[in-house]
């Protein structure tokens, strides 16, 4: 019998490796698509804006005064690497707004890491659970817009003043926050920095264009609710699964 | 900006034949491990005998006294459809318990039908959501225990008796009453009979080596816990990742 465990957790051994050869697989499947996809976005107005606006769980993430600057987002990019299964990085190209924010592109990098269990006693928060693998990042330069002077964690002068402390984890929790955030400081960086990673590329880039039509009806449905005309046609570019109300399936795992 | 659009819906067909093209991709290459897999479960004592006690949400589709008959399952091997992707059947191999349940295997199949949303206004259940998809099977024969047998549908005589009403549904909510679960008749059948076909396809299969390591421990640990001395040695077949108390995770779509 305990031959039958040893081949058995050979054969898990097998199978985890199965399973990072089909991410590649899909990865390399996706490219292609997803690149030309890009494209075609990109000749759309304010894609991006109409679909974070309405994302039910993206607003939890950010502070409510982010969304001026959510708003200049006017393309995002997800890049899966298929060499290291689980590494991804996500661009963003910001609009300007005149006097308060320069136009920028911005990339950020995530690398997933085995982390091996110790005592978990000393751990700082439960961040540092017991996890088999973690998403970590270093922290990117990006230019704040001038309102957030104050909350600027580079331009807070004093941070050990009760002030300079609420200022800077004000900017901290910022949606700029969170391209500093690195997975390393648990507590002490923006927080969920690695559930915000993945909600943009397991859910809103993969499934950007279901998103972006549901949210069009609804802001179709609030603007005829309001008995305001709607300028637009109602748009349907998705296929016949966007029928129904519910976020877009995820394909489930065999 | 229209042909963008046309061109947009284009590209989300083109996603889904994708997705079928990966799920296909992922069952191929699944199944020569899965079949080994199979065969070095069929050596270890009680192995399904252990997951199905200890599984969290298993308990809550079927009836406690069902267990009785669950521990006999020495085998369940799940077939997923390569060319029908979404398609898979379970079998399930019993043994018997003298005078009261015979050795059988039983496979019960499963398909996965596009529903056309029509008016909601007629539908008798929740199940009949506006879902693009739905799980649907057949019923199929499977010889009940005989202490079933006043609850048993195929002996109970007179069904419209408020007795005959109260056996008859305990029956259909019984393990048992799940084989004859076919999708299309919402209300009178088992209930969530789609949730527990894919417990076990999407679940309980695919991580039942993890499930079964981390069921071992427990058992371990309760064991220690009451004094008992346990007979077995701790038995640790899994890989590094079980080393949490998480349920096994699930790889993520990108």
């Amino acid at each position: 019998m305990s031959k039958a465990f040893l081949e058995l957790a050979e054969n898990e051994v097998e199978i985890e490796k199965i399973e990072k050869e089909i991410e590649k697989f899909k990865i390399l499947k996706y490219k292609p698509i997803y690149l030309k996809r890009d494209k075609l976005i990109d000749s759309i107005d304010s894609f991006w804006k109409i679909i974070l606006s309405q994302h039910s769980n993206f607003v939890n993430f950010i502070r409510a005064s982010d969304f001026k600057y959510v708003d200049c987002i006017n393309q995002i990019i997800v890049d899966y690497d298929e060499e290291n299964v689980g590494n991804f990085s996500i661009t963003f190209k910001f609009n300007e707004i005149e006097g308060d924010f320069p136009a920028q592109t911005v990339t950020k990098a995530f690398k997933l890491i085995k982390i091996i269990p110790e005592d978990n006693k000393d751990s700082e928060s439960e961040d540092e659970s017991v996890e088999g693998e973690k998403l970590i990042s270093e922290s990117v330069e990006i230019i704040w817009p001038k309102s957030y002077n104050s909350i600027n964690p580079s331009l807070i002068e004093d941070k050990k003043s009760d002030e300079g402390k609420r200022n800077y984890r004000k900017g901290m929790k910022s949606f700029f926050g969170w391209f500093k955030w690195t997975g390393l400081k648990p507590g002490k960086e923006f927080p969920h920095g690695d559930s915000f990673a993945t909600l943009f590329s397991e859910d809103l880039y993969p499934y950007c264009v279901k998103y972006y039509t549901e949210a069009q009806r609804d802001l179709e449905d609030e603007a005829s609710d309001s008995d305001y005309d709607s300028a637009e046609e109602p748009l349907d570019i998705d296929n016949e699964e966007s029928e129904n109300d519910e976020p877009p399936k995820k394909k489930s795992k065999i």
